[in-house]
């Protein structure tokens, strides 16, 4: 790859400390399986940031996440409500049918759902004939680069408790949502407003791996169980803990966050001032700017990035995403293209 | 952990030259999901020592690649046969039949299974009231350290091609098979004598990661849509190819299966020079030595392993493990104390 | 049930031919699970109405015919394509997704879906991070009435062959659908223009039975394995068989169809004579009148029937199914009253 | 069909009170899918003989009723205990499997599994790495025509309440069971000592149907969405309700088990008064008798039944089924040509 890209936030391999650490704990003999101390630190340390006692599992991706969650939660007849453009329901291959349960869409201009749509659905499930809608399903920051903010995700919490619904956070780009400056949640906050949530590490300076956090005790009954079944447990378990370790060792996991969103704010900054518009308000590390076919035509000489979405005849959406290591140079230069 | 551990053969990180080689190319960009020019690297010097164009894919581990290759390939009402210390049949939490499969077992005393076997399964699976077996599943090295040779895998195969079977060989452990004295097989043999099997890095100096390797390229139509379904495809999918690329340089690979074998033929030899037998041959990184219970008791103050099966009241079998990172002082000193 | 019901066809028990075929033959000795005589009699007058010597199995429902068809037709990663109104995608609660598969639904006013928004569906499944689209699902009659004719079930067809899909018609009403003046098709035509479909009996005068016709012969491989294991065997599938050997002799089946139809046109007729319009144009044996509430609440008081669908603060849509057994003078009655 | 058959219980329709009543009701309107008063008055003639108001469900068959209920009680990674000889281990197609879960199966001689056994299976399962076995499947009678005993049943239950074991009762041939001369369990006994089991109709003179009867009330919950999701909801459900209803008027149900009983045991006592010996202990209407193998062949010339096991080279053991509908005199046929 020659042209900088601005594909997503995994194209680079880990923070510096990360790969330190691994050298220097390389040759030290751990017991397998996540029940080695450095997932015990890891463990400890996103506990603090929760302020809650709260049960803590590695896997070693965002579908595995989501697969093992939702299948372990839900009964073979229950269903999980997720946003059309929610990544469970496009993009990852059918996971979530394939442990066997069926996915209730809603519509939305900014990948965002609320407690009325969630309403709807429970509205036309009224009997067994029909799949009984049991989780709600939302990703902070979304697919589309939105973020829920505290009222509206402790109204939609609310919301799911009053009706018996089982609310999970799909965390993958959790750093950048919480150190978006329009988003005002904490980590303590999610373990508040949340059953189950996961912490994002691959798109956030890790070589792979993301925490679950489980918020309501009675959902962590043998979880282990699944994670084995479903191939997320790693036998070096060790490779996740370290990197959570130093991911929530002096703030790293919300610097690195802040960094990718600086870089994103300064594109979206820019590209505003020469009067282009986007598909959805710039929030987090994801922005979608929308250009003429011509000028996308030219950046992509020096650039990568997708084009998301045919606006017109003359102009496209566009997506952008900055990561962790995006060096402002490359933002500099992309911004004097334009 | 302060006491040395026999107890697995995952208990450290990397190999050097591998942290190595990630540090180097750690800030590089690349695509995403498997695609990068390091798998393809991996998958070119794998393909030169299985001297065939058998398509390579990777992904995190051991359970995942079962349970992947198995469910891509059988149909609904297929099963698989398998030893009953099987992998696949005992330690993965019933991975298959998650995905819907049964596994038909086999019972065996050495791990190994048998033509005449897998016969008497297909002799008793009749009509459409059971399942139909569609593939042999077999472990090489097994998990009781016997090995498959050459005459033995061509008589399995051969057998599974006039009845109509797929042969898939997990290869968790397969750089000891491979290097084993008792074992004259090759990875070009491998090609030739299964329709599918995969290479462990995990067990053998890798921080994780497996290799698939699909020989009958009937099998491989859409592979990639099962491993993104099941979860097993990394974004980061570089960390696993440069893992398999610096594997198969200069044949490390093959010499860290040899290290362990080393190291546990050393133990073998002096365990039995004291007069003691064994559960199962010696052939590989894992051997089941028979000792008296007080002499454990002795043992386990100074090194960790598993006590493996009841022999008589005052005897058990242990099982012992090395591994591509046991140094040998480690092994003198576990000697001297027998 | 005092009142008289319009709300389905499957209130009444079986037409009396069916049940005295049942009690003729109550004790001969037949051989069990769709191998008897009755079954060999029911396919081959099936295969005259077809023209074409396509595979014929029986199954209990029509919830069972369609996760059999669909689950043993397509890979893990494979989804099948229907209307958002499908019975499949609604009222089978999951019974597709139970089996591993996603639903890519497709909005409808009429329940009928296009070549065009096929297509859509197709272009937007790109790559293995989506599921790979692989039937077409529709059902004739709709579930809301509505029926494909030959042009427009031609064209589907002729899309799926050129998109390498499977088509499969879901004929839980088809006797309506067939004998529907606005429908030309016949068995034989559906015999040609589908992969896959299934002739409904429960609707139409059976006390239950599915016939399920395939006529794409590579689907029926080992097709009875994937009925027994999913639970749709009858041990006395004689109980079928009869049913249907007595529906194909003499015209029964379409006989039924056709008096289920000229019932619901009678309504239909009368109602749109007194000035009343429709949700959907009435064409089977399920009509969509849309009432004055205070009519709708009069109605009810002399016959059960649902209530549809909200129109406006006054105005509300209703479901009037009409059946085989449906006597004239209650259909009388109920003009009368409206 | 000339011969007259003793394979199966099942080759013969239905009682002729049970056709009769299908014929006099037949005209009825019922709301569908098992809500309607002939279930209403199956069920409480049914909870009349539990002496308990336990929750009744009708479903189409015996794998039905074995999938629905395992699928709906396991979590994904819990699997079930069954004997070898299990109707779910051998001849269901994997349909356990199907829904996820493991069977973990027991050798047997006589088809019966003691509480020694299944605490080995519990022993030998002891973390996430293996699945957790959480049911225990026994049939009453056995698939080789043995039966549980009141002290027998009792033991297991108090074990399985110890170890928290949900204990399930495959009754697909509970009529022939409780009318057993070995056997001194009533429906009532049943509905203390187990948590769910089913009561047989389709071998006992239905022409399909079985009553799932759950005991343990948490196990509820829902129920009928697992029913309706695996297809075992008939729309006309009316046709178990009155089946049902009309087996537990008048003592029929135990009426027709004790004759298909009556008519095995003059089969066993003259097979017996011969000299030849039996594999099983003759106990309900399955019988196994051991016959030379000329004898066999003579015998095959006027009746059908299976030949079960080679015993040795001259002596096989064959299997006699008798039923509700065997005549006296076929039986004293065949103790002619004996």
């Amino acid at each position: 790859m020659k042209k900088y890209s601005f594909k997503n936030d995994y194209s680079e391999g880990a923070h510096p400390l990360i790969l330190q650490k691994l050298m220097e704990t390389n040759l030290e003999q751990a017991i397998g399986y996540g029940e080695d101390d450095y997932c015990k630190e890891a463990s400890a340390l996103i506990k603090k940031e929760l302020q809650k006692d709260s049960a803590i599992h590695f896997v070693s991706g965002g579908t595995q996440a989501n697969l093992i969650v939702i299948s372990s939660i839900l009964r073979p007849y229950e269903s999980v409500i997720a946003a059309e453009s929610g990544h469970i329901a496009v993009h990852e291959t059918g996971a979530i049918e394939a442990t066997g349960h069926k996915i209730n869409t809603i519509p939305t201009t900014n990948g965002k759902i609320t407690t009325a749509q969630i309403d709807t659905v429970l509205k036309t499930h009224t009997d067994e004939h029909m799949v009984k809608p049991k989780m709600v399903y939302i990703s902070n920051s979304t697919e589309v680069g939105s973020v829920y903010n505290k009222a509206e995700l402790t109204e939609i919490y609310t919301f799911c408790k009053a009706n018996n619904l089982i609310l999970f956070v799909d965390g993958a780009r959790l750093a950048s949502a919480l150190t978006s400056t329009k988003c005002d949640l904490t980590l303590a906050d999610l373990a508040n407003l949340t059953d189950v949530f996961y912490i994002g590490g691959t798109k956030n300076g890790a070589l792979l791996g993301e925490a679950i956090v489980i918020n309501n005790s009675t959902l962590d009954e043998n979880f282990r169980y699944n994670i084995k079944q479903k191939g997320g447990m790693l036998a070096k378990g060790r490779l996740i803990g370290i990197q959570f370790s130093e991911l929530f060792k002096n703030n790293l996991f919300f610097e690195l966050g802040k960094h990718a969103n600086t870089m994103a704010n300064k594109l979206a900054e820019e590209i505003s001032n020469k009067g282009y518009d986007f598909l959805t308000e710039p929030s987090s590390n994801q922005i979608f700017p929308i250009l003429p076919n011509y000028k996308i035509e030219e950046l992509q000489q020096d650039f990568e990035f997708y084009s998301w979405q045919k606006i017109d005849d003359n102009n496209s959406a566009v997506r952008l995403v900055t990561s962790w290591a995006t060096p402002e140079e490359k933002v500099l230069e992309f911004i004097n293209k334009i």
